[in-house]
């Protein structure tokens, strides 16, 4: 295993390119701004995922701006010309009660409540302040914006309101902003994923978080034990959607990418590539390992194997198929089981 | 009001018939058995939905095989001809607990945990005695077997598997069981909406189950106040949802049904209509209204207004022009709000 590592680790200068071309971006998901280290170390196109909750779980009150901007400002330095994509936050009160003296949890089903975006467009003030945050970090590198949790339209468009306001509110009183910050989504619940189209539109890019997507697509939580058997990266319903989505991203011109755990199990890397995803983000450890999957494949293989599982109705036959194939295909016996 | 009750309830007799002659099934929603007599009153063609829960939940243990044979029984011989549509036990263990000692509850996300289809298949003996009593009851009328959540081809293919093994095991017992007994499912979970056309080619029919339907495709739960604003049924992924599993339904050539809150509320009566919905079942009392909107609507205009509502893009859009239509259209000024 060591000595795989050791190879897998020169992969690191080689681009993420399959055999017949397709320059695949591979970027990293952090969670604090130390692992940006990592992300570097392990040849990260960029930092596909910064997930800024980190901030506002931490005892001691909400963060305010100046605690913020620092964050966001080392890992969008640190990164360079790189691209860094920071997710607005992506909790709910429950987790914030006690930063937030006024706010009394108690949900029943949180996982379907008052959450991300939703909960962000309830509070402008805890928004307002992370988005100034953001475009003032902005000023130091390359930082896209993404917003979690889109359901509609609606959600979009107040956000990019905010940001916009905010942007104008920051630049009338000096402060530099980049001049184009990308602003995208997390594709994540159905409703957005079947509107894609229309969401696809207003957004720079997308990002499938298949953890989300799927526990709502089979309506499981999946941390339920007696049920967690139900979630199914390779329901059909599941990879049409997926496909559905990328090929309304292509449509209109933005790019399709995937920062859920699928994207990083090198057991999805063929079917992604097949379905069109342009960009993986994942843990740093995992890239090189997807990466070689990716040099030793093409898009052409990869459609015609999608296309194969795709025409299959039974997720066990589906299943069966995947890891055989994969298994043959690869000299890689250790695929998560 | 009660004038226009009256007007209402002359309704009865006459068929639920667009103007262009579609004949749309008209269903009632019963929980208790002493609720036939208000379907037949109000000129139901059947029940859509008979909800077999109500046995379940009062205190005393799980009702036996003879109490719910009884139980079933008595609605389908009440209905003579017309088919009684009884869905399986759609609860989940926290529902129970005062009923089965073993059980213990406490799940974070109910609404997304063991409930339904999934408790039923992991307790085959509560399964079986249901489908046993249901069978049994099937000799003195019409009835149909529908399996609410079904999330994938599995679970509909292990249903049906254990319907039969009843059914065989019945009558190898000298019981008698109606020849053809319907088996259909409730389409409420997106991955079964997305699959609707692999599921039509198990089904005799699909109910189109609005209300978690809505509630997993949005990611709300409709009882959190603070994002219950979320719940729309004119999403537009919603709204094509809908078109996509009645259009999947006709061309397996089943008839695509019915039982969310929605088919009951007038509002929304044109738009299912030209969505091609074949059944409506909701409150008997909210059969005369949509049968007064059925019987002045034709099906030509209704798939023209439903096409104009899916081009648009914004849910308060599509919103504002489905009231002003159906305020104009129907002399109706007390659409629920
Ligand atoms: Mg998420
Ligand atoms: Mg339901």
């Amino acid at each position: 295993i060591q000595k795989r590592d050791v190879q897998l680790m020169k992969l690191n200068e080689l681009p993420a390119e399959t055999k017949d071309g397709k320059l695949i971006r591979l970027k990293a998901n952090i969670e604090i701004p130390e692992e940006v280290d990592a992300a570097i170390g392990h040849g990260a196109d960029g930092i596909g995922l910064y997930r800024s909750e980190f901030l506002f779980i931490r005892p001691g009150g909400l963060p305010d701006e100046e605690e913020q901007f620092l964050a966001y400002k080392h890992v969008i330095q640190a990164m360079g010309n790189k691209p860094v994509t920071i997710r607005t936050l992506d909790l709910g009160g429950d987790k914030l009660k006690h930063n937030m003296k006024e706010f009394s949890s108690g949900e029943k089903n949180p996982i379907l409540g008052w959450r991300a975006i939703r909960f962000c467009l309830a509070h402008p003030e805890i928004f307002r302040t992370q988005l100034r945050a953001l475009l003032r970090a902005s000023a130091f590198g390359n930082l896209r914006i993404m917003f979690p949790l889109i359901s509609g339209l609606g959600e979009l468009e107040q956000s990019l309101q905010i940001l916009g306001d905010v942007r104008q509110e920051l630049r009338s009183k000096g402060h530099s902003v980049a001049d184009h910050i990308p602003a995208g989504i997390m594709i994540e619940v159905p409703s957005a994923a079947m509107i894609s189209d229309i969401l696809a539109k207003r957004s720079h890019f997308f990002s499938i978080g298949t953890n989300d997507l799927i526990q709502y697509t089979v309506a499981v939580d999946r941390g339920n034990e007696n049920i967690a058997y139900l979630y199914d990266p390779m329901h059909p319903g599941v990879l049409r959607f997926l496909k559905m989505v990328i090929e309304n991203a292509h449509k209109a011109g933005i790019v399709a990418g995937m920062c859920g755990e699928m994207a990083g199990d090198p057991l999805y890397t063929m079917v992604l590539l097949g379905l069109g995803l342009d960009e993986f983000s994942m843990s740093s450890f995992g890239i090189p390992q997807v990466k070689q999957i990716i040099r030793s494949t093409s898009i052409v293989e990869a459609e015609e194997f999608v296309g194969r599982l795709m025409e299959m109705d039974d997720c066990n036959d589906i299943e069966h198929l995947l890891r055989t194939t994969m298994e043959e295909k690869f000299d890689i016996t250790d695929f998560r089981r």
